[in-house]
């Protein structure tokens, strides 16, 4: 998948590669991700879809766009052929695009006549395009590889497929909305993750008092048994509209009968993997739980994508599923590790929920997942740990962390014995029944726990962060598991550029990358 | 099914049984069906259905309606439970209705919250509902018997049944329309006839002309390899929808490899029996040919109705599908009777052709269905023959019709020979290489002709219409055929009673019902 961008200042061509999910936060303290979402929200509906010819003349693009509104954001990308986000400055350009666009006349086969804001650009005059220009040379990889974190274009394209899906369900349940949840949103996605949404039906069932007499009106509606048999019913037929008449949605699955029934399938323009799902509000609850220790501290997400990153580059975590430590567990650990500084870096959930006001009290499927999301009521002590200590520290801990009777546990400081034998215990953080990484086997954690005994000697021994993150003479390639021809070094090269300009992180680590990474990569 | 009826003026019950459908019509000359079916569907989507309790105060519930908006038209009926069908004067009472109304709120169920204008009538003082009054003493049958023609009411709750929902249909296709045809709308409907609905896309391919030079929109969609394989897709979503979503739809079948692909089902509230395709052009053009026949001349209903009801009491019509002849093929028989009087009563469909201006040619399917439905382009000489003549003259003719050599055609005036063996060859009026009576078998031909020799034979020798329509000695009770339990002659006089008020025959048939009915029924 590649990128190219373009500004909407018409004309005036800038490159918008990685720019920082909200640039205006540092000024402001952190956004929630509630109004994150709102403003992300407000720009995916008055953006549209463009299909376009991969020579697409983009100064002549604009132009025409300009007859119907004023473009606020306009970028190319590559995904199943080359497509453009547009975003207008308000909905009266998207209408009149819209008002302005027909139907497909084709010969010889017929079409689902269904109006959405995915379009396609057509050229009467195939000389319009652009032969001079050579776009595929301004193209970046939107996924270059699977360690990079999100950028803001695919941050905008993520909330604008939840928006063209949206208006489908909205067809049905003007109230609704599609919302992302997880690693599109809570800060610690990588690009390439999928996109998954939950259809929020809440606004739909409006609680009206009833009259203390008379007469007054109910919706007729058909009943079901459960909860679980609304969300089952209306996940079904927005499958079969996806199937049938949603353009770009191809393998439609209807996994109805799962614990979290979902919908699963593939949306070609834009590349991603989409699961959607009605009624799982517990992880809508964690992903505002990440996204807050992301953004507490500065030092958080860095730490997290190196991790990972060193977890990927030894086979720590894979893209198969199987008995490896998962990228969500390794993130769990590393909060867990920052709450257990001192000072800490991160308050524990505990605390977040006493300093919850009564208003943020939240009870979900008998769960309390109660916290504060209000960022100016958590104070913490001045924590001035440099990241390359802290990534050190991170081995450490780990190497001597007594994984056999000991629970990881974001909840209390204390240290909290393993409820169950599995070998390696983290509490999910709201089904503080369930145990999210059950699926590790004795061997794998073993493997995790030499490979930070060892990380933590070649640190202490003055290596290089790049030796950490080839792959060890101890990490043993699985026969199952195929290697990635892109060397681990060319990925970290990436990562590094990616996490110091998003982050602004102008001490310790980037420090540390240059005096230990850059110049050797 | 039992109806009570109830006027707009509020407080003033007037019933308003077998209403003509368009009183005006006969000042202003028939109304054309694009003009009828415009005026219904307007009604019906200012109207909503109320589900109520069978003893429901009727002027508190106007009283309470009218806080919403002016009420057109209101009236009661029963079907799976009591219900209401309101009319108001326009949009806004409907929306200022809905925007009162509250989803249920149900304890240990859920609900799926679709809002429609199917509405359920709630009353917090039971004390409110009318103990005094006894609804259902005002109660008719709406349904009375199969022989009844549609009333007012039956027909507005059809084009209601239809505009709920396009509602679901407009959703996705906010130019679509679902429409009625065959018998709910082409004057020869029985009370209790199913509603067959057409869901007419093309409002939704709007074809726009290109530019000569420069871009332009399409929207992009799903493409399929035929027009066909789009009507299964729409149908299919469009079947799931009323399955998992549609308040009252029950037994929803989709029938999408059938030749018309169609989606089946009950809508429980109406009572109907409802069958929904999306493409049966040609069937909506026959719709308008029976309609402008039927219009023609205020003979020709009465005459069919009383043929039927012939037909039904002796078993040639059976509701049971098989070798019978049918309803349909009936009105044909009678239709093409008429067209060969002298002078004729109603033209061939090759003069309605040659009638028709440029702007009428209308080929569907390949099938020239072109015809004039300008009743003023249509003259016919004067042909004064009253009902009684024409019911007698009937039975003569097909007494000694040709069967074995002739077909039945409405297109010519000239005899047409049989193109193929089927006993009984009526042929389609479009589809002009179908026969549409080609399950009669010789038997029940046999039985027809018979039944006519001996009618036409009782006519002359002065009998009684009610002897006519009593089963005579030769009609042979089959064994799989259930009697009904009311007699011929009490739905007779329902029959009768119905055809009189609605067509204001006031000339010949009236007085042989006089004469040879009513004193006896």
């Amino acid at each position: 998948m590649n990128i190219m961008s373009g500004q909407c200042v018409f004309g005036q061509k800038k490159h918008l590669f990685f720019l920082p999910l909200s640039e205006k936060k540092k000024k402001n303290g952190p956004k929630s991700l509630r109004d994150l979402r709102a403003e992300r929200q407000a720009q995916a509906e008055r953006s549209v879809l463009v299909s376009c010819h991969p020579k697409t003349h983009e100064n002549k693009f604009l132009k025409y766009l300009s007859r119907h509104g004023n473009v606020n954001k306009c970028f190319f990308y590559e995904s199943f052929g080359t497509y453009a986000v547009v975003e207008f400055s308000n909905q009266d350009g998207v209408q009149s695009l819209l008002e302005s666009a027909a139907m497909p006349s084709v010969s010889h086969e017929s079409v689902v006549p269904l109006r959405s804001r995915l379009l396609s650009l057509r050229n009467v005059n195939t000389v319009d395009t652009d032969k001079q220009s050579a776009p595929s040379a301004n193209h970046r990889e939107l996924c270059p590889s699977t360690t990079h974190s999100l950028t803001d274009e695919n941050t905008r394209l993520r909330f604008l497929v939840c928006s063209l899906l949206n208006d489908i369900a909205a067809a049905y349940f003007p109230q609704s909305s599609i919302k992302p949840f997880g690693s599109s949103v809570n800060g610690f996605g990588k690009l390439g993750c999928d996109l998954d949404m939950i259809l929020d039906l809440d606004g739909t069932i409006c609680v009206r008092p009833q009259p203390r007499s008379g007469m007054y009106m109910e919706y007729l509606v058909k009943r079901t048994s459960s909860e679980r048999a609304v969300t089952q019913s209306v996940l079904s037929v927005i499958a079969g509209c996806l199937d049938q008449f949603g353009p770009g949605c191809v393998g439609v699955q209807k996994i109805l009968n799962a614990r979290c029934p979902l919908v699963r399938f593939a949306h070609q323009p834009s590349g991603f993997q989409c699961d959607l799902t009605a009624s799982n509000r517990v992880a809508m609850r964690s992903t505002e739980l990440l996204y807050l220790f992301g953004e507490l501290d500065a030092r958080v997400r860095p730490l997290v994508f190196t991790v990972r990153c060193w977890a990927r580059a030894h086979g720590v975590t894979s893209p198969i599923p199987g008995a490896w430590i998962t990228n969500f567990s390794l993130t769990i650990m590393v909060l867990f590790f920052l709450q257990r500084r001192n000072p800490p870096i991160l308050p524990t959930l505990d605390r977040l929920k006493e300093l919850a006001e009564p208003s943020e009290k939240c009870v979900l499927d008998g769960n309390d997942c109660t916290f504060t999301s209000d960022f100016h009521r958590i104070s913490l002590e001045t924590n001035t740990e440099t990241l390359d200590q802290l990534l050190g520290d991170f081995f450490e801990f780990y190497s001597t962390f007594i994984f056999n009777r000991m629970s990881i546990n974001l909840g209390r400081y204390g240290k909290e014995h393993k409820p169950e034998l599995h070998p390696l215990y983290i509490q999910n953080p709201f089904e503080t029944s369930l145990n999210i990484s059950k699926n590790v086997n004795s061997s794998q954690l073993e493997r995790f726990v030499t490979l930070c005994q060892e990380s933590a000697w070649l640190l202490q021994s003055g290596s290089h962060l790049n030796t950490l993150l080839l792959p060890s003479h101890i990490s043993v390639v699985r026969g199952r598991k195929k290697r990635k021809s892109q060397p681990a070094s060319e990925r970290i090269k990436g990562l590094l550029e990616s996490l110091r300009i998003k982050n602004n992180v102008s001490f310790g680590f980037t420090v540390f990358f240059k005096n230990h990474c850059n110049k050797s990569l």
